[in-house]
């Protein structure tokens, strides 16, 4: 069965679940204004106005654009694709008069940007489409239906994750080799695209920061590009990177230690950084399980550091991981504002999280490392080989 | 000056000739659902909710997660960079109240896709944030303000386009001497991307539908990737294709008729078909011109087409090109729901469009040609090199 297939019968089961009787994905020129749910939807780019509906009798009807119906066809996975010319209103109107749904769940969220698709612009085309035959009041928010569809990995799913971890955990032991004083941030990053290029994948996520490689005290720490800045001898070196396998991502930090002229093993400083940051992951991975929050594994890891002495770290815990290197709604997380209701969002069998704690050895750099867990029904497996020790240069 | 820099600069002046103003940029994790806007604003992607205020007083001022902080202030386009950790709401109600705007343009639009970057979600979330300090009904929408920075291109942004356009140009060239009896699609396609990559040049949209090409009747005409078809002699072969060059694209068609043996020159039906595609693209580009519509211009193809006993085309007879291949409101339509108002609003200087009527040689394959014009004071220039003539195989 295809991706698109599966998904699209599993949407079915979580209307039903959520007694929600349709599901519309509303877009147009997604090339230039995307949906994320598009992912699971079509295989190709929609061009006019289009409706992707999901019921839950069954159905799955699309509303494209004339020149958009054959790729949409060609997926297999909707009962019904109808192809306009002049404009969608009139197909739309009837398609959803035919279902008359007591709710229709669209694609906006205040909490969760993978399910904030819907523009607002077209949400007021909506809703003045649907006035015209009484349901503009039946729009409701589709949170739910989509953070279940992207968080509940298949088995399909999972092993492409599985793939992607595997690929940069290999990719992550070259480099390791590759690293020296003298060479830079960008030298660094240069080798890891040829290693990329070479096992035929591309980036998680925009090549400009990935790999992002950091080394010594005082960088920008995360999000920015690779400099001129050389590895120095005492330096701790981190490097931030994933692939993507069919679509799918992993997204992994490393450290390294760059051992100065005569030392046999790391400073005490450093040993003591890279310790807390293995227990602090382990400490968190043993709270991720289904039916737990986010905030409980965040606020182990988060208290591992705060025992050893260090700041916390100015970020979530972990995110999901899927389509995107971000995605999902359920976060590992400290309640902060901006991550809303995330960190309350309950963990469940299949998810798959990041568990990335940092912390800064003054004079050295940053201390990282980023594990990928997926949830089973008990607990959570790594999915990457953890990090156990400090990685010596 | 960087271009960043130079459409923040152009913006401020559109600013004060609609009257507004605040102009507010408002996204979050824009991996995930990026704004098209932020092409002019940033180089580099938002993780967390980020607000791009730009002020007819003057003032640029950038609200956005800490680790982003950095690669904003690197584009030197803003007074202000504010990087937070825990949320982004005291920041962004500060900068707000100390502006005290009569309105603030936010991106979205019923009509036009390219100023429709603001999700629901988003659109929420700041009615929410506004109301507040009580300015949640100074929202408006960006309309008026995105559709001029993308439309009017700066002398920097024509020269990239032009070369875009040449580049394209040249490669349609090499690719009229591949095209022969017996290869397929795909093979077709291949030889392009080969000689993209030898270019340093990559697609202007979806590389799985650019180029895209067509042989012979009976074919997905348009939004379809290569298949496994072969050309054959008596049929009209197509296809749709640009590049980009320094994230500004073009978009041309060019067509092909291959002989039969023993055909010296191509059939009068094949001939008649190009003939009126070359007069309709010809009749079309002396209606564009500053003040005009855009329905004019593709009344006046439309009309060569049936003058010439050819049904209509069921699209656009043309679209802007800018940073994506279909960018830009006003549009070369006729009056169909699905292009709304776009047809109607009047033509600048400095445009850029494309001119793309296509016709059906029944039994022999569509012949269209897509050339590029950019608005002068009185008139429209070629960008492309148009095909005057069957190209014969």
């Amino acid at each position: 069965m295809s991706l698109i297939k599966e998904k699209i019968e599993q949407a079915r089961g979580i209307l039903k679940e959520h007694e929600i009787d349709c599901w519309l994905t509303f877009v147009r020129e997604t090339q230039i204004t995307g949906d994320p749910s598009l992912q699971f939807l079509v295989n190709s780019d929609l061009t006019w106005h289009s409706a992707l509906i999901v019921s839950a009798s069954g159905r799955a009807v699309a509303i494209v654009g004339a020149y958009d119906k054959k790729s949409v066809e060609d997926t297999g996975a909707y009962d019904e694709v109808i192809g306009y010319v002049q404009g969608i209103r009139t197909d739309l109107l009837r398609a959803l008069a035919a279902l008359s749904p007591k709710s229709i769940a669209v694609n906006y969220s205040q909490e969760s940007e993978v399910c904030d698709g819907l523009t607002h612009g077209m949400f007021l085309t909506l809703q003045a489409t649907l006035a015209e035959i009484g349901l503009q009041d039946r729009l409701v928010s589709a949170e739910k239906i989509v953070s279940a569809l992207r968080q509940r990995k298949t088995p399909w799913e999972v092993e492409r994750i599985r793939r992607a971890v595997e690929a940069a955990d290999d990719i992550f032991d070259a480099v390791g080799d590759f690293i020296r004083p003298g060479r830079t941030e960008k030298e660094i990053a240069a080798f890891v695209k040829i290693e990329m290029d070479a096992a035929r994948l591309g980036p998680a996520w925009d090549p400009r920061v990935c790999p992002s490689v950091f080394t010594g005290p005082d960088t920008a720490e995360a999000h920015y590009g690779p400099t001129d800045r050389k590895v120095e001898p005492g330096h701790v070196v981190n490097m931030d990177f994933g692939v993507k396998v069919d679509g799918y991502c992993s997204d992994l930090q490393r450290s390294w230690y760059v051992r100065r002229e005569g030392e046999a093993s790391p400073p005490d400083d450093v040993k003591a950084g890279f310790d807390t940051i293995v227990r602090a992951i382990e400490a968190a991975r043993r709270c991720v399980k289904p039916g737990a929050k986010g905030i409980e594994a965040d606020q182990a890891a988060r208290q591992v550091l705060a025992d050893a002495g260090y700041q916390e770290f100015p970020h979530a815990l972990g995110h999901q991981v899927g389509r995107f290197a971000h995605d999902g709604s359920a976060l590992l997380a400290p309640s902060w504002e901006k991550y809303g209701k995330k960190p309350l969002e309950p963990i469940e069998e299949s998810m798959i999280f990041t568990l990335e704690p940092r912390l800064t050895v003054p004079g050295k750099g940053i201390v990282t490392m980023e594990e990928m867990v997926v949830v089973t029904r008990t607990g959570a497996d790594y999915l990457s080989r953890p990090q156990q020790n400090v990685r010596m240069i």
